[in-house]
């Protein structure tokens, strides 16, 4: 055993995303205590930075100490109850997730399934609200899965018009497209550091309404997770009350979290959004010049996720190992009934540029190429080029 | 908000402890993908070392993807199902902690309290285990809160007699004294990164035994946690039969964790121990040549976790102060019945060393005479230096 040194690698899978040098580097800065009054200022900005990222001044915010998945399994074991009856939009294997999850909390849960690819239906949503009385709605907004988007902000007056609660699945979503917790009246949203934020994956960033707030301190028995009791949580993260010792907050994990906030921040949300955009408009121009489709209907696609069908007769493993071989760069294969059938290209965060935009078309078209499909290099990269417009 | 940069500090608490720049510098390295052939390489690794460390070579071994709290979270939620029995020694705040889990689980909780500096009493354990058909044994090996050592092996033989499972907390204890699941026959123990190991916080290191996992396997319903679902982790972690999907792990606090567990295995794990045995034996010497007393009796004390009583007449807070603002030098509060009544000092991985041992003698008797106790650093620091014989 010796020291690990990683390969070069250029991360445009569905996450981890490209780490920027200075998150990494923040990495790397001395551990301090948890209990520093330095390490509660690092806290408070970071709460800070949350809300502002996730337009939720009004909500609670904090970075749970675990991955993106702690953020689903918080925000329904925490506002589920055994018996409660969830209307769960499932479209893809993070909504699958949610059921699961939901079940496990012991819900009552009323599933609204869709084919995969497409974005969550408000009109099938909105009956089964109404069909019983519902504690919550779950969906997910950008589903890593398909790279479809769903439209947050109805789905969450759906379930307000019926007096249920909303959990938001903003882990993809969050600094690739808007993301707007206030506006969507959403009462938990909750994200990973891994996608558009381009931290190293490990926390999941979590906001909870008043509401919501409400609805947790009325429950009849405590959740059953400790680590992830959401009252427990926020008072570790304290504020003006003072903290109250929970666990031992992932510390360095923290100071990456800080820094990746502050360069989106730098950059601006909206120009974020923006890039992202962009990328993804020079990236599907390549790839149509290409000859290859996308999953996803062009009103319904995220920039930061995107799903290209492989065409019949190529090996998708092979290309994407030509690809991870020839090229370091790592591209994602898909799940459940997509396994085989497409490849997920993520331009999420640091790998959203045009560069990146540029070496994933020429790795792609020369593995489809080395497969005896025609070579679509200079026809791939002109197209985005003339998105790109440099 | 600006870059966060740490301020210079010299951790002598219950942890986080100093982290070494050979672990600082692993956590920079550039993020690859959890699904890149290197990187279950690593996690192959990450799971030998673990196993070599913990003695656990009959045991699956992985860290869990959150902080220690997370390990008990995960061996009570997945070994408990409701109205199971479970017998939880409480002799500090961790075991209490574990009680309060225990109840959240489900469990008809049977406690044995200890007062808070004593080990756990094997004859009122085994007391407890007989008056009803238990499913497992639950205690700390080395309470934080107290500093006091438990004695494992005979603890979890008693449990085994009565076909009860144990859960052995090792969160302190791992890499600072003697761990040894195999020899104990535990079924179940856990740590944290962020004590002797001294890697950052926000991993959970977790070995379960054949019979612990054929218990779980024999649940009637699954656990209500999704993330810390032991078989879905174990699925994650793999071995001969690959991998399945379950979270994303955190990528680079793994490469924190293998490089700190590597330098563990470069001292050699008893050499560490000893290290850390001869670390306490200079710092007790000195705190007794100052006049002071140590909570817990000579042959319960753990070496990494030194539980001082606060003189009479001393402003406990006061004296913490002083050391972090003269000396950047971090020590620990008492918790709970303790609070306002020890300090407690932490000799952990690369805080267990004698420039530390001196360091914070120094500044403890600064401290104490800026409240008017007899100046002791003399005599404080000659002592230490008998033990240390340099």
């Amino acid at each position: 055993m010796r020291s690990f040194e990683p390969p070069r690698r250029i991360l445009m899978g569905p996450g981890p995303s490209d780490v920027s040098p200075r998150v990494l580097a923040a990495l790397a800065r001395p551990t301090i205590g948890h209990l520093d009054p330095a390490f509660q200022a690092l806290m408070e900005e970071i709460k800070s930075a949350l809300a502002e990222v996730m337009k939720a001044p009004g909500h609670a915010c904090v970075p749970l100490p675990a991955p993106g998945s702690a953020g689903m399994e918080a925000a329904l074991q925490n506002l589920l109850e055994p018996g409660d009856r969830a209307v769960v939009a499932v479209n893809g294997q993070f909504g699958e997730r949610m059921a699961e999850i939901a079940a496990r909390a012991g819900a009552e849960v009323a599933r609204v399934d869709h084919d995969w690819g497409l974005p969550v239906d408000p009109e099938r949503v909105g009956a089964a609200l109404k069909a019983g009385k519902t504690k919550l709605l779950a969906f997910v907004h950008a589903e890593t899965s398909t790279g479809a988007r769903s439209d947050a902000g109805p789905l969450c007056a759906l379930a307000h018009d019926c007096g249920a609660l909303s959990i938001v699945d903003c882990v993809t979503s969050l600094g690739g497209i808007e993301v707007d917790a206030e506006g969507w009246g959403a009462d938990v949203i909750y994200s990973g550091t891994q996608k558009c934020l381009s931290a190293p994956p490990g926390l999941s960033p979590f906001a909870v309404s008043a509401a919501a707030r409400a609805a947790i301190d009325a429950r009849a028995a405590p959740p059953r997770t400790w680590l992830f009791d959401m009252g427990l949580l926020m008072g570790y993260w304290g504020g003006a009350g003072g903290r109250t010792y929970h666990h031992t907050a992932p510390i360095n994990a923290l100071y990456g979290l800080h820094e990746a906030l502050l360069a989106l921040l730098e950059e601006g949300v909206a120009a974020s959004h923006a890039r992202h955009l962009r990328m993804h408009e020079a990236l599907a121009a390549g790839l149509e010049a290409a000859g290859l489709e996308l999953l996803v209907a062009p009103a319904d696609r995220l920039p930061q996720l995107n799903a290209v069908k492989v065409p019949d007769g190529v090996d998708e493993a092979a290309a994407r190992g030509r690809m991870l071989a020839r090229y370091n760069l790592e591209i994602g294969a898909g799940l459940g009934p997509l396994r085989g059938r497409i490849w997920r290209i993520g331009l999420m965060g640091a790998s959203a540029t045009p560069w990146h935009v540029r070496l994933c078309l020429t790795a792609l078209t020369d593995a489809l190429a080395a497969q005896n499909y025609p070579d679509a290099s200079r026809a791939a990269l002109a197209a985005a080029d003339a998105k790109l417009g440099d």
